[in-house]
């Protein structure tokens, strides 16, 4: 067996060369994983973030509404579920607001955003005009920091649970169903994105759209840590 | 028990008063009911009315996104699943598909949109336009129109099964689905709007929707009958 590169494997390989800009190595981030955040840091960011969480079923049915493929959409559909439930009291967003109690935030102080600082609406919001604004190839390759996520979420679950442990385990439920389903997403949207994006000039989007998305979860943290210090 | 008539009462009637408005009494769908259009005309009618279909999970898709209420997302995204199915081959989509081959149509002439007239095209994209760009609870209301549509699609079911034996009853599928979804989507698209419109204004607008969606459907069937005549 050879190992031929093809044209492919040299897009995916850029694509996942973006883990290097991921989130996990900011400052801010790092700090958290290696237990040296206070409890106030802790809170501020998980209330900030919270933004970002409650606004990711809005940014995939925007790619829901751009997207002409069925089957694409059939799959895409389940992130929305993922995050919303399909009860009350259940999903992605309701479990963030458990992590918010597990961390001492009141569920109403996480919901009305009382905390989130500018900069982290700024680049949410950019991240939801992005899906809505750009085609929808683009919008679902800038979802593929999914797939650097799951190393990220394993550290961050050891280092809450050995470094945190004023943090309920119970809260940390999102976390772990993460490590189940961004796996399963980020296979699916690196399927979409190396499927339709073909010429050179589309993989140059695709990546491009990965980068803004690095940008995105960079430009909170730079604002979350701004506002709590490090 | 006195009847008195409450504000809501009276924004209630003022919607369902657009039933004189719904499409059903267009000529060119009284003619449709009483059997009267060649199958030619029945053709031209499934095939435009596709484009329709195709675009509804879209728009479905794009109240969604605007819509920042995770209970009435929960229950919308039913919408998309019942017209996307959840596994290839289901839901209403593919299910008009079927029809139009009932009706003697290929599946690529149904999907490509070939037989889609500018008017029925312009009058569509309105429609998901609308979704993207007005307040959520707008767009809610301009679905409305499913207040009237179970009564149209069992006269339908009767007139096609009556009327044109040369369509294989299998091929009805869609209208059946629709008697038993349109009634519980109508229902909670008016709890949604009763419960979100409160001022006169804002009452006024969601009538405004509803309107604007009577021109929607009218439009088409205008456009229909001047290309396949009545």
């Amino acid at each position: 067996m050879t190992a031929v590169l093809t044209e492919t494997d040299d897009f995916v390989a850029a694509l996942r060369s973006h883990a290097r800009r991921y989130h996990d190595s900011h400052p801010f981030h790092v700090a958290m994983n290696e237990g040296r955040l206070s409890q106030d840091q802790i809170r501020g960011w998980v209330a900030n973030r919270f933004y970002y969480q409650e606004n990711i079923p809005r940014k995939d049915a925007a790619i829901l509404a751009n997207c002409p493929d069925r089957a694409v959409r059939r799959q895409w559909l389940r992130r929305i579920t993922d995050h919303d439930g399909t009860a009350e009291g259940e999903g992605g967003i309701e479990a963030w607001l458990r992590l918010g109690e597990a961390v001492g935030l009141t569920r109403e102080e996480v919901e009305d955003g009382r905390h989130v600082v500018p900069g982290v609406r700024f680049a949410v919001d950019a991240y939801v005009t992005f899906a809505r604004t750009r085609p929808w190839v683009e919008a679902v390759a800038s979802s593929l920091t999914e797939l650097f996520a799951p190393d990220l979420m394993a550290q961050r679950l050891t280092a809450f649970e050995r470094r945190y442990t004023w943090i309920d385990g119970d809260g940390l439920a999102y976390f772990r169903a993460r490590l189940r389903q961004a796996p399963r997403d980020s296979e699916h949207a690196l399927a979409v994105v190396t499927t339709h994006c073909r010429t050179a000039e589309e993989r140059a989007k695709a990546v491009a759209a990965l980068s803004f998305k690095c940008d995105v979860l960079w430009a909170m943290m730079d604002a979350i840590d701004r506002a709590y210090g490090n």
